[in-house]
């Protein structure tokens, strides 16, 4: 294995696997969220890839992606392309991934690791955040950002801050499982938990070491995998069977909350995972009544509800806090508040092996 | 002129003349509501014919519509070929369209005119309607049918009941406009008013002795039309021009408010003019939750919907209430109650020129 990455800037590595279906009918498995246009022209990944744009700060990135969108990833990168797209046979969820890319890369590359799939509204306050991590990054500390929060909210994995160590880094004093929402507003009171938003910063070496300790049979699995890799130009096809074998395991759990030298950078950036329909109404721009439209919409006597069309022309008259997204093979209604039972949508055609769960619109 | 049909037996004279868009999205100017497959598998038009088949009681019918529908209604009345179907350029309203028929037609043929786009649910109560307005009938009498209200609806004329002037005849003592709110309560607590069905039965003689009366340009017009119609086969496209001569008249206003002898048989038969998607949720068949459901849907936690679909999966969750229409390019939705909001979103559409309104889906 040559290492075919620099270690004079920062390697962003995006992760590229997830096949969500929290936006049905948008999402869909062979085209997940991240590979949609959801908050404006640009996709989720082409923003993703963005936000660290080559110079000064950044190098060319590192893709690991699910092997079923190698195509339509490449298309969306051609404006910059990875320095490599390491193509999954299936998803091993983040530590095997990230993985990969951190024995693709040199020992000494700095890698940022982020979901391809999240907002991040301020971004120079992210670049000021990595900024600020660098000193203990080189030394050999695993990063990780902490959003500030500015709700209870119980999706997300929280954590609780300790000493500063650094200007504006912490010593993170645990990582704290999704809270319930009495917990979660007591989190939000104490005034010292961040959410965990899955982007880290590391050296390479320093998280191959960490994994060596904690998860050596996953690492080995990995390392086999790039062994019995074919390569074509950038494109990295890890053996399968090896790769199989590593556990489905995150970051987090896999590396995080077991090392000793994790630090946060907790940081207020604008960022959203875009996890939900809700999500997405909070982020689009509302009309006068609180409607955020996209597409062929005509709305009546209508008001604070989002409503996205992908074809059809979708009228409403009469109605509020709904949300509303239409394809052509697809219409979901539900109200507002309510968009974690996309879930429910979602099992309930899979129990009628609905064909609209898998092809794209 | 050679009149066409035989005078043994009734002669059903089908208005399809409504390029209504009450039901949209579903009816469009090119596949109105007559010629849709609404409350079961055959088209309205289809249940119409097929509600006067040929046989002792009923000769073939005459179909009286609009010259862009001709094809789809050929299709549609293989099965039971009608004696004549004849083509008007563009509708005139119902007078002019019966007058049409009433000169193709032996003078003393029965005419039995319907629309062709309303429900009739207790067929043998409408055929013993009929046999009770015989007698007046062949004595030259018009004969309108009045449907039993059962709600103080503010959407059909009224006819106010006189004296019973055969069994289960009644000479009509008014013909009255649309009502509003209270006045229909009055209508209705009093009960000597019926709605008018715009079902009528006369003789062809009858009925243009009337009309020369009353209104005899048009009744000129109407005859030039035909003399200087195209014939092919049973089909008679009356001569534009002259036809567009005729005033755009209904039958109510041009005769059955003027003439003298005009009688109602009341009769309470299922009868629905299917004006609205609510009167479609009525009609239909309720599952436990109130839901009303037609085509490829998904319903959960959602109660008292009317939810139909002409292609894409529509999925409700957590929703009360709403009708929910959809077709690959339109989709409508809007709260129980208040489906003649529909004319609000069809304006809307046309202000912005919107195909849907037009081409079928």
């Amino acid at each position: 294995m040559e290492p075919v990455i620099s270690t004079t800037l920062m390697t962003p590595v995006i992760l590229s696997g997830g096949s969500g279906t929290r936006l049905w009918p948008l999402s869909r498995s062979q085209r997940p969220k991240q590979l949609l246009a959801l908050t404006g022209e640009r996709t989720m990944l082409q923003m993703t890839a963005e936000r660290c744009p080559e110079g000064d700060m950044f190098g060319p990135a590192i893709i690991v992606t699910n092997a079923l969108h190698a195509e339509e990833i490449a298309r969306q990168m051609l404006d910059c392309p990875p320095a490599a797209m390491i193509l999954e046979p299936a998803g091993r969820n983040t530590a095997p991934a990230i993985a990969l890319a951190a024995l693709v890369a040199e020992p000494e590359a700095l890698l940022l690791v982020m979901p391809s799939d999240h907002v991040i509204e301020d971004v120079p306050a992210f670049h000021a955040a990595i900024r600020a991590a660098m000193p203990l990054v080189t030394d050999g500390w695993l990063i990780t950002f902490g959003i500030t929060p500015d709700k209870p909210e119980t999706g997300y994995g929280y954590i609780r801050r300790g000493d500063e160590i650094a200007p504006g880094v912490h010593k993170v004093e645990a990582f704290v499982e999704k809270p319930d929402t009495a917990r979660a507003a007591a989190y939000l009171a104490e005034g010292c938990y961040n959410w965990n938003g899955g982007i880290f910063l590391f050296r390479a070496d320093a998280f191959l070491a960490a994994l060596e300790q904690f998860e050596p049979a996953m690492l080995a699995s990995a390392r086999a995998a790039l062994d019995g890799a074919e390569r074509e130009g950038t494109t990295i096809r890890p053996e399968a069977a090896a790769f199989l074998a590593c556990r489905s395991e995150s970051i987090d759990y896999a590396v995080m909350e077991r090392a000793e030298r994790v630090a946060v950078v907790p940081v207020e950036m604008g960022w959203s995972d875009v996890g939900s329909w809700d999500a997405l109404h909070a982020l689009g721009m509302a009309d006068d009544s609180g409607n955020v439209l996209h597409g062929d919409v005509v709305t009546i006597d209508s008001s604070d509800c989002l409503v996205r069309s992908e074809g059809p022309v979708v009228t409403l008259a009469g109605v509020q806090d709904l949300i509303v997204v239409a394809t052509r093979d697809a219409v979901m209604i539900l109200p507002r508040g309510s968009s974690q039972d996309v879930k429910k949508i979602v099992e309930k055609l899979k129990e009628k092996g609905h064909r609209t769960l898998d092809i794209p619109y």
